[in-house]
């Protein structure tokens, strides 16, 4: 055991080297628009290397979005301590959009990767269904604990999920101008839509 | 003056089947993917004659896009004179969502393009930004007309036109899966939302 934990410690540190390289260069140029040889040439394989490390392409995409859905599940379980002290279902949310907005910008490259991945596909990936489904269980808590006398309905916690994610990463991308660029009126204009969503 | 209509006519239909062939080149593989030589091809000219007529596989786009900001202006115009008399901000806003998913629909390719277009110019084209200002004008409608006490404010109408636009392109484009599939709840829950923006 004494030699097994440094020797996957140093593979781990090795493979996230790799990652962190892939990751700088599709956060240059995109996903689709960046070649296997390229990729291989900046972190410094063989294509043929890289093939072995990795499989493929979108596999050690897959890798890198699996970092960032590790950073996403942690950052959600926190919420789901916090949400019921919060003194509203706006607060709530409110602190949902602003903590998710902040890691979609951190890890912005694996987010619109995947989302050039859909793109290509039309397939929704299952890592993207599963930290999905994530919020969705955050939304139910939202609406347990703050929203009495509403009838729980799949409907509003999915609708309320998908409206957070969209939003905000289409804001990021700039591909939603027309929002309040001001932080705070930004995500208390989103806290409202969403509750009329999860009241619906 | 009697030869000079029918002229203008014909010169017309004949751009306007050559617009045609070129949208359903772009419906099928997309803009970016879409090279000129490609589409000279489809619309049955040589590359050069295609860019003495158009300018170029943009400018093409251009004018393709144009016939969809007429439709789409002549809809806004026809909802501003309904919006006054209906029943409520919900009603108008549900009106709206439905009749703008339709012609964003039909025109699906042209309105893909421009989106395609934004992504690799990071640039809001100006006739997008003239269409999203008349949408502005009905929610400013809506307000003025059924949100009695509601502080007109931009941000609400500014807001609420980027969520209309935004929700309902994202969801044709299947990016947006967690939303309502039944027509009815989801155009009622995107109403509901925006109403909430639009009493910010």
């Amino acid at each position: 055991m004494i030699y097994r934990i440094p020797r996957q410690d140093r593979a781990l540190r090795t493979e996230n080297a790799y990652l962190d390289a892939f990751e700088r260069l599709i956060s240059e140029r995109g996903y689709t628009n960046t070649s296997l040889d390229a990729i291989a040439r900046e972190v410094g394989l063989t294509k043929a290397a890289f093939l072995a490390r990795f499989g493929s392409k979108k596999a050690a995409l897959l890798l890198l979005f699996d970092r960032y859905c590790a950073k996403a599940t942690a950052v959600m379980e926190e919420m789901a301590l916090h949400i019921p002290t919060m003194p509203s279902a706006e607060a709530a949310i409110y602190e949902l959009s602003t903590v998710l907005e902040k890691i979609q910008l951190e890890d912005f490259a694996p987010n619109r990767a995947m989302q050039e991945l859909f793109f290509e596909e039309l397939k929704v990936d299952q890592r993207t269904q599963k930290i999905f489904l994530e919020l969705v269980d955050l939304m139910r808590l939202v609406q347990k604990h703050h929203l009495e006398g509403v009838a729980y309905t799949d409907t509003g916690a999915f609708s309320g999920s998908q409206i957070l994610v969209s939003v905000n990463f289409n804001y990021i991308l700039r591909a939603m101008p027309a929002l309040p660029r001001d932080h705070d009126t930004r995500h208390r204009m989103i806290a409202l839509m969403i509750v009329a969503a999860l009241r619906f």
